[in-house]
């Protein structure tokens, strides 16, 4: 709990005024003013994180987390649980689509095992931060201990902290972070999550996930439900809610994001299940939005109503659903894009432009 | 006119039998069925294009074009003519926002004189295929000749020709072209053609381009009247309508449509005016319309209403209104992106990965 506590206490608010001057040097760029929207609000929200008017985003880390969830056992996903350890085993050998999509802009992958249901094989790029083997059956009893839900938090923290600046070297730093999750049943975990913290119906709440059938939806509606009634997670206290009706990669995201805010670093906030990781961490500490990015709008019910409970505006509309944070590593590259343009561009002086003509 | 003519005979029906190819492809990669939703369109189509089952998109080419508009002496954009030529430097020295977007992306500028009012100083980098030194106010009279009209096509068409397959290296043959525009009141003219080809009011179909106040946008609507009131342009015949109210600029964009169509390479259309080029395109020839992607939902009024014609539907909404192809770069990049996803996911065989349990 000390290093729960600690981290939180380290996260400062965002402060606005560097919008003023950041727009300023925006405006003397070679382009009519305001012309490249939403990428000029990003490079100014990356000012304001890092505090560095000439922030550069080398080294970007994309956190996909794995566990397992004793719900699955419902029969609440398309998916056998086995695959949650398959898809570890995929990521680790760089077929997965997060490994791809990563490739392409140029960013790493950092895949650890927060809860997956067994033994994984001990490799050189697989962090090993194990809360259990998987969760409870949240639709009977608790998902886990409230001490678990610390751990996996403070488990997240660490992942992000022995990364982070690993060595001496300015290039080992994160300049931005996202996140990914694997965990077959968690979009149900998920759902619950958002629907004890936003106060939104169950129904509105619930999707489809990986692709499960009518009959499925009703039934996961009505683990949900059953879920919320037996365990009566408070609202209030995201701890409780995690351990209630969470998972272990998604306490792990949640304390990852309150590492990175800690530290100034950015965080691209993927789907469903970051999204409602993003939950967790907000009710801990509310500074923490301002530090988000919202990659993309999920195709997964409800994800709206989380980003607006949070205040964020989704970057990319790809109706993706996969997870795994690959759309957080696509906004991750129209994130860095944005910030080149900031540091990159010509002035209206130095290229010899004329301005627009200004009325008074 | 015998250029034109070869390029659009050349253009061949985009063959849909090989999406049940590709979608099978996609589904036996590591991730539920259609989980990446638009980049699985994207792959579907680029496949489609190229009738190349493992596309690689490596050798992205963006076409900015330049040309001056006589109208921008009516006071209808914000920024003075000169800038047209400037800018065109300011290309060439690498300082401008598409420059910096396209390094990010990995993607060639190539930059083209179509019809700017002075002469450009030669350099390695610059293309000079001025049709004439500027249109004519189009508010007073046609915008230029037919016979010009033809050439700023037939340019635009040798632009992409002379890229293309330059030497006898596979990397020399552009995999994906991507359209940019610079002409100060070069929103004026696409309005224009906009509110002819699609039969639009004016109002509903003109913005404040660069940034024009109130009084500004009154006059703008009051021009594009005049323009289309005084040279009754014929909405069928596209020629006319490019030579009536339209642009050097956005006759060579047109014409490199054609160009990329009849060799079967995808088109990233960029914001208003690269749309209103894309209009063009279409009218002399609607199979053109299958090889085109739309980068971006632009700001300026009326891009939706064009985008509709066309049956096209932007990949990203970012509020942009710059040109030059910003919004066409960062395009190609997920598109990029989306290839790969077919070309280099694991399958769920080679993974190892248990597939969803499929209902009869």
């Amino acid at each position: 709990m000390r290093k729960l506590q600690d981290t939180i206490d380290r996260i400062e608010k965002v402060d606005s005024s560097w919008d003023k001057k950041t727009q300023k040097k925006l405006d003397n760029l070679t382009k009519p003013k305001g012309s490249l929207g939403i990428l000029e609000e990003l490079a100014k929200q990356v000012v304001r994180i890092t505090e560095n008017e000439t922030p550069q985003l080398n080294n970007k880390v994309i956190f996909t987390m794995a566990g397992d969830h004793g719900v699955a056992k419902e029969g609440v996903s398309a998916f056998p649980q086995e695959v949650t350890t398959q898809m570890v085993y995929n990521f680790l050998a760089g077929g997965a689509g997060i490994n791809v999509l990563a490739k392409h802009v140029g960013a790493k992958v950092v895949v650890a095992d927060l809860g997956v249901a067994c033994d994984l094989k001990e490799q050189a790029n697989l962090i090993i931060k194990k809360v259990n083997y998987g969760t409870k059956n949240m639709s009977r009893t608790a998902a886990m201990t409230r001490e678990e839900a610390i751990k996996s938090l403070e488990n997240g923290i660490e992942i992000f902290e022995e990364k982070h600046c690993s060595d001496k070297s300015r290039s080992s730093c994160i300049d931005i972070a996202g996140m990914g999750d694997m965990g077959i049943a968690n979009t149900t975990a998920s759902s619950a999550i958002s629907v004890v913290i936003t106060g939104a119906d169950i129904t509105s709440m619930t999707g489809r996930g990986t692709g499960i059938d009518d009959s499925k939806l009703k039934l996961k509606k009505e683990i949900i439900k059953r879920a919320i009634d037996a365990n009566k997670p408070f609202a209030d206290d995201a701890i409780d809610v995690l351990a209630k009706v969470g998972g272990f990669e998604i306490g792990g995201l949640a304390g990852m994001i309150l590492a990175a805010c800690s530290r100034r670093v950015p965080v691209v906030v993927d789907g469903f299940i970051s999204s409602a990781a993003a939950l967790i961490a907000y009710k801990l500490e509310p500074k923490t939005k301002d530090y988000m990015i919202s990659a993309h709008a999920s195709v997964e019910r409800g994800h709206k109503t989380v980003l607006d409970y949070l205040g964020l505006k989704p970057l990319l509309d790809f109706n993706l659903r996969l997870g795994e944070g690959t759309g957080a590593v696509l906004a991750m590259g129209i994130v860095d894009a944005a910030v080149k343009i900031l540091t990159e561009m010509s002035t209206f002086n130095s290229a010899g432009v004329s301005k627009e003509n200004v009325k008074a």
